[in-house]
Protein backbone atom coordinates (compact mmCIF):
# COMPACT_ATOMS: atom_id res chain seq x y z
CA UNK A 1 0.00 0.00 0.00
CA UNK A 2 1.54 3.07 -1.23
CA UNK A 3 0.96 6.49 1.31
CA UNK A 4 0.15 9.18 -0.55
CA UNK A 5 2.65 12.22 -1.20
CA UNK A 6 2.16 15.45 1.14
CA UNK A 7 1.47 18.87 -0.18
CA UNK A 8 1.45 22.04 1.03
CA UNK A 9 -0.92 24.57 -0.35
CA UNK A 10 0.22 28.38 0.50
CA UNK A 11 -2.87 31.11 -0.45
CA UNK A 12 -3.05 34.51 1.15
CA UNK A 13 -4.96 34.63 4.62
CA UNK A 14 -4.35 37.98 5.85
CA UNK A 15 -3.26 39.61 2.62
CA UNK A 16 -6.54 39.34 1.37
CA UNK A 17 -9.36 36.41 0.94
CA UNK A 18 -10.29 37.51 -3.06
CA UNK A 19 -9.33 34.32 -4.13
CA UNK A 20 -10.69 32.16 -1.36
CA UNK A 21 -12.96 30.51 -3.87
CA UNK A 22 -10.18 29.75 -6.10
CA UNK A 23 -7.97 28.29 -3.08
CA UNK A 24 -11.16 25.68 -2.36
CA UNK A 25 -11.34 24.63 -6.03
CA UNK A 26 -7.59 23.92 -6.00
CA UNK A 27 -7.42 22.31 -2.95
CA UNK A 28 -10.43 19.76 -3.93
CA UNK A 29 -8.34 19.04 -6.97
CA UNK A 30 -5.25 18.04 -5.23
CA UNK A 31 -6.78 15.89 -2.66
CA UNK A 32 -8.10 13.64 -5.37
CA UNK A 33 -4.37 12.60 -5.65
CA UNK A 34 -2.36 13.86 -2.66
CA UNK A 35 -2.65 14.48 1.39
CA UNK A 36 -3.54 18.22 1.18
CA UNK A 37 -1.81 19.29 5.01
CA UNK A 38 -3.84 23.05 4.86
CA UNK A 39 -6.75 21.93 3.85
CA UNK A 40 -7.56 25.01 6.29
CA UNK A 41 -6.38 27.87 3.76
CA UNK A 42 -9.69 27.40 1.85
CA UNK A 43 -12.21 27.90 4.52
CA UNK A 44 -14.56 30.29 4.53
CA UNK A 45 -14.36 30.70 8.44
CA UNK A 46 -10.89 30.98 8.56
CA UNK A 47 -10.58 33.92 10.90
CA UNK A 48 -13.31 31.86 13.21
CA UNK A 49 -11.41 28.62 12.94
CA UNK A 50 -7.89 30.75 14.09
CA UNK A 51 -9.54 32.93 16.54
CA UNK A 52 -8.23 30.78 18.80
CA UNK A 53 -4.94 30.68 18.33
CA UNK A 54 -1.94 32.96 18.79
CA UNK A 55 0.35 34.19 16.23
CA UNK A 56 3.07 31.92 17.43
CA UNK A 57 0.77 29.21 17.73
CA UNK A 58 -0.07 29.29 13.95
CA UNK A 59 3.40 30.20 12.90
CA UNK A 60 5.03 27.00 14.35
CA UNK A 61 1.93 24.54 13.33
CA UNK A 62 2.32 25.61 9.77
CA UNK A 63 5.95 25.50 9.66
CA UNK A 64 5.97 22.09 11.44
CA UNK A 65 2.84 21.31 8.28
CA UNK A 66 5.71 22.54 5.95
CA UNK A 67 8.24 20.62 7.02
CA UNK A 68 6.26 17.48 6.29
CA UNK A 69 5.60 18.29 2.59
CA UNK A 70 6.80 16.67 -0.17
CA UNK A 71 6.04 19.46 -2.18
CA UNK A 72 4.48 22.46 -2.09
CA UNK A 73 1.49 24.71 -4.41
CA UNK A 74 1.70 28.59 -4.09
CA UNK A 75 -1.73 30.48 -5.07
CA UNK A 76 0.55 33.98 -5.84
CA UNK A 77 -2.65 35.77 -7.35
CA UNK A 78 -2.82 38.44 -4.33
CA UNK A 79 0.25 39.52 -2.59
CA UNK A 80 0.86 37.87 0.86
CA UNK A 81 4.14 37.98 3.15
CA UNK A 82 3.19 34.77 4.13
CA UNK A 83 3.19 32.89 1.24
CA UNK A 84 6.36 34.90 0.14
CA UNK A 85 7.74 33.73 3.40
CA UNK A 86 6.74 30.12 2.91
CA UNK A 87 8.30 30.03 -0.76
CA UNK A 88 11.70 30.94 0.35
CA UNK A 89 11.58 28.78 3.56
CA UNK A 90 10.76 25.74 1.10
CA UNK A 91 13.57 26.74 -1.54
CA UNK A 92 15.95 26.71 1.60
CA UNK A 93 14.93 23.06 2.38
CA UNK A 94 14.74 21.85 -1.32
CA UNK A 95 10.85 21.16 -1.43
CA UNK A 96 9.61 21.47 -5.12
CA UNK A 97 7.17 24.39 -5.32
CA UNK A 98 4.58 25.07 -7.89
CA UNK A 99 3.54 28.26 -8.22
CA UNK A 100 0.21 29.05 -9.94
CA UNK A 101 -0.75 32.84 -10.75
CA UNK A 102 -3.56 34.41 -13.15
CA UNK A 103 -2.25 36.94 -15.23
CA UNK A 104 -5.46 38.41 -15.67
CA UNK A 105 -4.80 40.60 -12.61
CA UNK A 106 -4.09 44.29 -12.36
CA UNK A 107 -0.89 43.42 -10.83
CA UNK A 108 3.14 41.42 -12.35
CA UNK A 109 4.29 39.27 -10.29
CA UNK A 110 6.95 39.61 -7.65
CA UNK A 111 10.00 39.38 -9.36
CA UNK A 112 11.77 37.96 -6.58
CA UNK A 113 9.12 34.84 -7.51
CA UNK A 114 9.37 34.87 -11.59
CA UNK A 115 12.42 35.77 -11.48
CA UNK A 116 13.74 32.65 -9.50
CA UNK A 117 13.71 29.66 -11.60
CA UNK A 118 13.87 26.94 -8.75
CA UNK A 119 9.69 27.79 -8.84
CA UNK A 120 7.72 26.04 -11.61
CA UNK A 121 5.48 28.80 -12.54
CA UNK A 122 2.13 27.48 -13.97
CA UNK A 123 0.45 30.68 -15.78
CA UNK A 124 -3.52 31.03 -16.56
CA UNK A 125 -5.75 33.28 -18.06
CA UNK A 126 -9.21 32.10 -16.92
CA UNK A 127 -10.71 29.60 -14.29
CA UNK A 128 -10.57 26.69 -17.00
CA UNK A 129 -7.34 26.89 -17.43
CA UNK A 130 -6.35 27.01 -13.53
CA UNK A 131 -8.95 23.77 -12.96
CA UNK A 132 -6.56 22.04 -15.78
CA UNK A 133 -3.32 22.80 -14.22
CA UNK A 134 -4.26 22.18 -10.95
CA UNK A 135 -5.42 18.80 -12.28
CA UNK A 136 -1.99 18.40 -13.87
CA UNK A 137 -0.06 18.83 -10.74
CA UNK B 1 39.08 53.56 9.81
CA UNK B 2 35.58 51.62 10.08
CA UNK B 3 33.15 50.33 7.49
CA UNK B 4 29.56 51.21 7.54
CA UNK B 5 27.58 47.88 8.22
CA UNK B 6 25.48 47.29 4.77
CA UNK B 7 21.85 46.60 5.40
CA UNK B 8 19.08 45.63 2.90
CA UNK B 9 16.19 47.18 2.75
CA UNK B 10 12.98 45.39 2.08
CA UNK B 11 9.50 47.35 0.95
CA UNK B 12 6.89 46.14 -1.45
CA UNK B 13 7.39 47.10 -5.04
CA UNK B 14 4.43 45.24 -7.36
CA UNK B 15 2.32 43.84 -4.36
CA UNK B 16 1.75 48.11 -4.07
CA UNK B 17 3.45 51.07 -3.71
CA UNK B 18 1.20 53.08 -1.35
CA UNK B 19 3.81 53.62 1.31
CA UNK B 20 7.25 54.45 -1.08
CA UNK B 21 6.80 57.92 0.65
CA UNK B 22 7.33 55.83 4.56
CA UNK B 23 10.73 53.69 2.57
CA UNK B 24 12.07 56.95 1.43
CA UNK B 25 12.00 58.14 5.04
CA UNK B 26 13.25 54.94 6.84
CA UNK B 27 16.10 54.80 3.86
CA UNK B 28 17.03 58.58 4.61
CA UNK B 29 17.38 57.62 8.21
CA UNK B 30 19.43 54.36 7.95
CA UNK B 31 21.83 56.36 5.35
CA UNK B 32 22.92 58.41 8.62
CA UNK B 33 24.90 55.72 9.68
CA UNK B 34 24.45 52.93 7.61
CA UNK B 35 25.31 51.78 3.73
CA UNK B 36 21.92 51.12 2.33
CA UNK B 37 22.07 48.26 -0.57
CA UNK B 38 18.65 48.73 -1.92
CA UNK B 39 17.91 52.77 -2.21
CA UNK B 40 15.74 51.76 -5.09
CA UNK B 41 13.59 50.50 -3.43
CA UNK B 42 12.39 54.44 -2.41
CA UNK B 43 12.77 55.55 -5.98
CA UNK B 44 9.26 57.46 -7.41
CA UNK B 45 10.30 56.05 -10.57
CA UNK B 46 10.95 52.85 -9.78
CA UNK B 47 8.90 51.04 -12.52
CA UNK B 48 11.39 53.47 -15.13
CA UNK B 49 14.25 52.62 -13.23
CA UNK B 50 13.51 48.59 -13.79
CA UNK B 51 12.21 49.11 -16.69
CA UNK B 52 14.90 47.35 -18.78
CA UNK B 53 15.74 44.48 -15.98
CA UNK B 54 13.80 41.29 -16.50
CA UNK B 55 12.52 39.42 -13.53
CA UNK B 56 15.53 37.23 -13.40
CA UNK B 57 17.68 39.94 -13.36
CA UNK B 58 16.26 41.95 -10.47
CA UNK B 59 16.07 38.86 -8.20
CA UNK B 60 19.82 37.69 -8.94
CA UNK B 61 20.60 41.58 -8.02
CA UNK B 62 18.54 41.49 -5.30
CA UNK B 63 19.66 38.42 -3.84
CA UNK B 64 23.34 38.67 -4.37
CA UNK B 65 22.61 42.32 -2.46
CA UNK B 66 21.03 40.39 0.30
CA UNK B 67 23.93 38.34 0.66
CA UNK B 68 26.22 41.31 1.24
CA UNK B 69 23.80 42.53 3.74
CA UNK B 70 24.89 42.74 7.52
CA UNK B 71 21.02 42.83 8.49
CA UNK B 72 17.91 43.69 6.77
CA UNK B 73 15.44 46.14 7.56
CA UNK B 74 11.76 45.04 6.41
CA UNK B 75 8.49 47.59 6.54
CA UNK B 76 5.88 45.25 6.65
CA UNK B 77 3.09 47.70 6.31
CA UNK B 78 2.01 46.55 2.63
CA UNK B 79 2.17 42.96 1.57
CA UNK B 80 4.31 41.48 -0.61
CA UNK B 81 5.54 38.28 -2.33
CA UNK B 82 9.01 39.48 -2.58
CA UNK B 83 9.38 40.88 1.26
CA UNK B 84 7.90 37.73 2.05
CA UNK B 85 10.42 36.02 0.64
CA UNK B 86 13.12 38.36 1.60
CA UNK B 87 12.50 37.54 5.14
CA UNK B 88 12.84 33.56 5.12
CA UNK B 89 15.53 33.85 3.16
CA UNK B 90 17.56 36.07 5.75
CA UNK B 91 16.02 33.85 8.55
CA UNK B 92 17.76 31.35 6.36
CA UNK B 93 21.08 32.97 6.59
CA UNK B 94 21.07 34.27 10.26
CA UNK B 95 20.75 37.41 8.95
CA UNK B 96 19.33 39.60 11.47
CA UNK B 97 15.86 41.29 10.68
CA UNK B 98 13.75 44.25 12.11
CA UNK B 99 10.43 44.20 10.86
CA UNK B 100 8.67 47.46 11.01
CA UNK B 101 4.70 47.49 10.76
CA UNK B 102 1.94 50.34 10.68
CA UNK B 103 -0.51 49.34 13.21
CA UNK B 104 -3.29 51.84 12.11
CA UNK B 105 -3.65 49.56 8.79
CA UNK B 106 -6.68 47.90 8.71
CA UNK B 107 -5.14 44.33 7.93
CA UNK B 108 -3.12 42.10 10.92
CA UNK B 109 0.53 41.50 10.10
CA UNK B 110 1.10 38.20 8.57
CA UNK B 111 1.38 35.12 11.39
CA UNK B 112 4.55 33.67 9.45
CA UNK B 113 6.32 36.97 10.75
CA UNK B 114 4.49 38.27 13.73
CA UNK B 115 4.89 34.61 14.94
CA UNK B 116 8.76 34.59 14.20
CA UNK B 117 10.48 35.23 17.07
CA UNK B 118 14.21 35.33 15.00
CA UNK B 119 12.52 38.66 13.62
CA UNK B 120 12.95 41.98 15.92
CA UNK B 121 9.29 43.81 15.44
CA UNK B 122 9.04 47.11 15.60
CA UNK B 123 5.30 48.20 15.85
CA UNK B 124 4.29 51.98 15.13
CA UNK B 125 0.98 54.03 15.36
CA UNK B 126 2.55 57.39 13.59
CA UNK B 127 4.92 58.70 11.29
CA UNK B 128 6.55 60.19 14.18
CA UNK B 129 6.86 56.97 15.73
CA UNK B 130 7.95 55.16 12.79
CA UNK B 131 10.94 58.35 12.31
CA UNK B 132 11.74 57.53 15.98
CA UNK B 133 12.22 53.75 15.63
CA UNK B 134 14.50 54.19 12.25
CA UNK B 135 16.20 56.39 14.38
CA UNK B 136 17.12 53.77 17.01
CA UNK B 137 17.87 51.02 14.57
Amino acid sequence: MSEKKKVYFCGSIRGGRSREDSYQKIIAILKEKYDVLTEHIGFNNLERFESGNTDEFIYLRDKSLLDQADFVVAECSVASLGVGYELAYSEAHRKPVFVLYDLTTNRKLSAMIAGDSSFKKLYYSSEDEMIEIAKGI
